[in-house]
This record gives structure tokens, sequence and C-alpha cells, in this order.
């Protein structure tokens, strides 16, 4: 009999919520056979407080050992900008080398958008995710001094440009429209730029079926509300993935439907599902937060692991339920993941 | 009697169409004792393909002899990506110290936009113009190989951030709302982030009337479609602003009528002022160029050398204009310039 062996990080503010619905889903839509194994692990916020760790070695070695990590959500304003997501978040992508950031922005039926015209909006953006801008590199010189310089340093190798390159033509390939998008400022920022763009071309001619187009940047966010059904898949750098990719869930439904996976194709390490929101502390344990994101982010978890039929079967529910939203009265995020379950299990 | 000696690139593309409806424009709402000099330059992709040349000193020892510069446009397919760009547009505003890149974005009634319910948008954008990652620093090893690394860095001092920010602090103060955003990836970049914040932070106190807040790049785009409202001044990198104000352009009307000003404060080299879009060479000749953008810029550079009554008579007859562009037939772009400078004559 199989086995599917979970960490799960509920983390900060609503990410406790949006979590249970989320493994409520998986057990309902897990085959029988399958053994699921849940291991809860404490990071976040209360755990920096309490021992003023984000995470030590032996987590890393402990959360190694799974098949997956599903996290809520990492982020609370008691704790400084940037310590939980450079000790904690980046950390975890850098040291379980997740360089292929996955974030699919599909625009269901019945799901509001700020754009007018209910657009076609159906796209997945691959973005780097162990490199760019994103390394750390970089320092200061005289700090807090008039004469203060700081420099951040965009890394990026043929080796980590490539693999993700590769990634993404060959979702392109799976998909009907078979269409890649490289998206970078190769007019400016002129060494990435020119290394991005080589490796793109190189491998495209391994994939003479995928139709390519290069964007800025900069013109890729008006696509993305003028005509954002011109994107089939995109691939992008670290640091340009994470703006568009917060634009692309914007434009889609908003952030509480957005799912990511950051995910170690190879399997040597467990990859990693997330919605994109954060933690919400605003609305957290109110139970108002959409478990959506987080559920959505499961089916790409078992995706990522070979159940694509269980994959669809949650994706569906969610259409479904998404679609006969405006009729309802507001649901509590466990009313939703109650019925999303029951959607799944029928 | 008053002097307004300008240096006119009309660039390429639709460039010398929309450059031609803007000095018609400046001409009628000039007063009548300002003696306007005009003199054109042949830059962009012609005289790079007769001469390899973008910019020679010669040519910035001539420019900078103006009291500005208007551009229309510069690119063409035909120059490879970058050439122009950083051969001459960068270089231009790198040896001419334009650190204030300054973008507004109106959304005007009449004007169509991408996000439902005509929100309301009227902010400015402040973007540092010659720092951060645009200052070609980085470099490449093992070029073309499988082992090649290109890094970029993005270079930023206190000096540099200081003086701008310090600029949209003025820029908030003179403004009914007061309000000054700091868009920045501080909990990432930390490096540059922390410089970004704390002049912000430090400069804050010299404007106590401004209200601050600090938003993440990705949430600005986010913002920028859900809420836009919420912005009243923006300040930002050099390349978060050039992502953002693209977006900014497309919700607010789009990149025909957004203006730009490459600014100098100090007035020590000439500032020049363009439209945000670029040469479209695929309209180009045609007479369907919307000079608009142009006008508007015209609009900044008057401002800028201290005609703000003139400004503000371009500005309205902009804003009529495009009122009634619904019940018109469409123009040509002669027709918008000559229907323009009929308004701000009268
Ligand atoms: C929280 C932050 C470090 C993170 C990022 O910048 O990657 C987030 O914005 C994301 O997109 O997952
Ligand atoms: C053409 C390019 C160099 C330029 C930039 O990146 O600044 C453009 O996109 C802009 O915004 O003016």
């Amino acid at each position: 009999s199989r086995s599917l062996n979970l960490a799960v990080i509920p983390g900060d503010g609503i990410g406790q919520e949006v979590v249970a619905e989320g493994l409520k889903i998986l057990s309902a839509v897990l085959p029988q056979d399958v053994k699921l194994e849940t291991k809860e692990y404490d990071f976040g916020a209360r755990r920096y407080h309490a021992t003023g760790e984000t995470l030590t070695d032996a987590d890393v070695e402990a959360l190694r050992r799974h098949d997956a990590i599903l996290l809520g959500a990492i982020g609370d304003p008691s704790v400084p900008s940037g310590v939980l997501e450079r000790g904690f978040l980046l950390k975890l992508r850098f040291l379980f080398d997740h360089h292929v950031n996955l974030r699919p922005s599909k625009l269901l039926p019945g799901v509001a958008t700020p754009l007018a015209g209910q657009p076609e909006i159906d796209f997945i953006v691959v973005r780097e995710g162990t490199e760019g801008p994103y390394t750390g590199n970089g320092g200061t010189i005289r700090k807090g001094t008039p004469h203060e310089v700081a420099t951040e340093v965009s890394v990026n190798t043929a080796f980590g440009v490539e693999r993700v390159v590769r990634d993404a033509f060959a979702r392109a390939q799976a998909r009907p429209r078979k269409k890649l998008t490289l998206v970078h400022k190769n007019n400016v920022l002129a060494f990435a730029g020119h290394l991005w763009t080589n490796v793109f071309n190189k491998v495209a001619e391994e994939f003479p079926d995928v139709t390519t187009d290069y964007i800025h940047v900069d013109a890729a966010t008006i696509y993305l509300v003028t005509d954002p059904a011109r994107f089939d898949v995109i691939v992008t750098d670290n640091l340009f993935g994470d703006i568009i990719t917060d634009l692309a869930a914007a434009v889609s439904g908003g952030i509480g439907v957005a799912a990511s996976g950051n995910i170690n194709p190879s399997g040597e390490f467990p990859s990693m599902f997330e919605p994109v929101h954060g933690s919400a502390p605003d609305i957290a344990g109110q139970g108002k937060a959409d478990p959506t994101a987080t559920v959505l982010s499961v089916a790409l978890l078992l995706r990522h692991l070979g159940y694509d039929a269980e994959a669809v079967r949650i994706e569906e529910a969610v259409s479904a339920d998404l679609a006969e939203r405006g009729a309802l009265p507001a649901r509590s995020t466990s009313e939703i993941g109650d019925a999303l379950s029951v959607r799944v299990a029928g």
C-alpha cells in the first residue's frame, strides 16, 4: 500500500485556519489505499519570539524526510520585516533547491476580477526560485552615513537558468496552446538578459512544437491587464516572477484563490506548497479566510506526487464551488472547506 | 524678453509624428513675449545605421546648451535590443543626471481603462533615474558555456536615494492629499531596502505634514489594479519604477496618454520630456498615433521651466479633448494636435 508522509506548517495568522481545510480536502480525496501521515511543525512568529529561531539545522533534517510540505502562511507584524522571510521561507527554498516556483493563474467562472469584461485568463508562471536578486549577495558600506552605498547582486547561472527554462518548455509542451513567453528586461539588464535569452533560445530548439516569444517585464504588466489571454506559460527570473505573479493573482480572482508550488523537480528534496497570500493578521482567528488558495495548493502538491486524478477532482470541486458563490450567503473558512470536501468525496 | 531654447529629438517610428504635434501645441500656448527656438537632432535608428553612432561627446555638448529636451521615441526592430536603450536613452539620463523620473497617472473622464468600474486614479510616481539595477554594473564569466555566470549589481547610495526621496516629499507636500508611499522590496533586498527605508524615514521627519506608508513592489501591483485611489505620490527605485509605471499607464488610460519627465531638478543639465510609449513601428507614418502623451509631456516640460499657467492650459485642453472623444469619429495624429492647439490658444 502507498503512503504520503506530509510535513504541515500552519504558520501564522490565518495559516492555521486555511491549512486545516487543506488537510480536510486532502483526506477526503486521497485513495483509500494511501496511508496519509502528517506531522505538524510550529514555525513562524510564535516560535521566533519564544526561542529566537526561525529554522534550525535539526528542523531542516526533520523536514527533508517528508514527501512534501504544506505551508499556510508565515509572517507577523510583531517580527521585523525580513526576518521570517529570509530566515524561513527563502532559506527553505534555497536549502531544498526549490528552483521551479510554479504559480498558475486561471480566472474561473463566477470569480470577480478587477478587469472589465471578464477576460479569459489561463496561464502559468514558472518563476525561478533559487537565483537572481534573491541570493542575498551584496552589501553595505558606511551604513547610516550620508556616504552609505548598498548593493544587491543578481546572480544568474547557465545551470540555474537552463533547468528552469527546460521545465517551463516541458510544461508548455504539455498544454494545448504550447506557447512559452520569456519575461525579462534584457535591454537594460544586459548581462543577465543575454544569459536568459541565449539559454531560452537554445533550449527552444529541443521543443520545436512550442511557440515562443519574449517581452520586457514592464510591458508584461501592461499585457496582464489589457490582454491576459495572450499568455499560456511564462518563464521568468525570481524577482520579476515575484512581481508579476502578484499582479497575475490580482487579475485572476485575487490572492484568495492563488496557489503556488516551490518545487524541486528531481525529488531530491521535498517540494513545498503554499497559498500566495500572507498571514492576514487582521482577519486571523475569525473564520473569515478563504481556504481556496490552500486547497488549490494541495491540488498542486498531489499532481507533483503523481496523483493527477485527485488533483483534477480538487480543481473541479473548487470550480464548481466558486461558480455557485455568487448565489450563496457568505460562508466561514470551515464551511467552504466542508463544502469542498463533500464535492471531492462525491 | 524671455526665450526657450529647445532640443527636439523626434527619433524613430511615430516619434516624428507625435513630436510635430507637441511642438504645435507648445507654439500655440507660449506667451507672445517668449522667443521659442528649436533645434532638431537626428538620433535613433537611422543615424545608428548610417554612422554606427548613438550619442557622441559632441552631441552631448550640443544638447546640454538647451533649456530642455523634447523626445519622441527611440527604438527600431532593425537595431539589436539594448543598443539604443543603453547607448542613447539611458546614457543621456546618466550623463545629464536625470535622477527624478517623473510619471503622473491620472484617469481622465471619458478615457477607457481596463479596470472595471472606472476607479479614481490620480497619483504620480517619482522613479529614481540614475542608480539601482540600471547602472550597468555586473558582468559575465564563461559566456556561452554551461558554466556561464552573469551578475547585475544594483547600486544604491545615500546621496542618490536621499535627493530623490526629498524631491518626492516636496511633491507630496504640494498636493492636496499630502501622502507619500515608498515602494521597494525591503524584506528580500535587505541591503538596498534598508538604505531606502532608513533614508525615507529620516527625510520624513522634515515633512511632518506628509502622511507616509510603505508597500512591497509585488503588493503595489495588486493595489494598482484593485485600489489605485490609495496612491497619491509614490517614490521608488529605478527598476521598480520602470515596472509599476507601465502598469500605472495601462490602468490610467494606456500609454497613448502617459507622459514622463527625466528631470535634473538643479538645472545643471537640461531635463528631457518624453511620452512613455515607444516608437510603434507598426503604425508609423500612418497618422494613427495619439499625440496626447507627447502633448502632456510638453506640459511637464513647461511646468519644469516655470510656465505653470501654460502647463495647466495644456492639461485642461487634453482633458476636454479626451472627454469628447467617445462622441467623435476617429481622428488622425495631426487632427488631434490641431484640436488641442485651438483649445490651448482659445
Ligand atoms: C514573502 C516573500 C519573501 C515572498 C517572495 O518575495 O518570494 C513572497 O512575496 C512570495 O511571492 O512568495
Ligand atoms: C527603453 C527602456 C530603456 C526604458 C527603461 O527601462 O527605463 C523604458 O522602459 C522606460 O520606462 O523609459
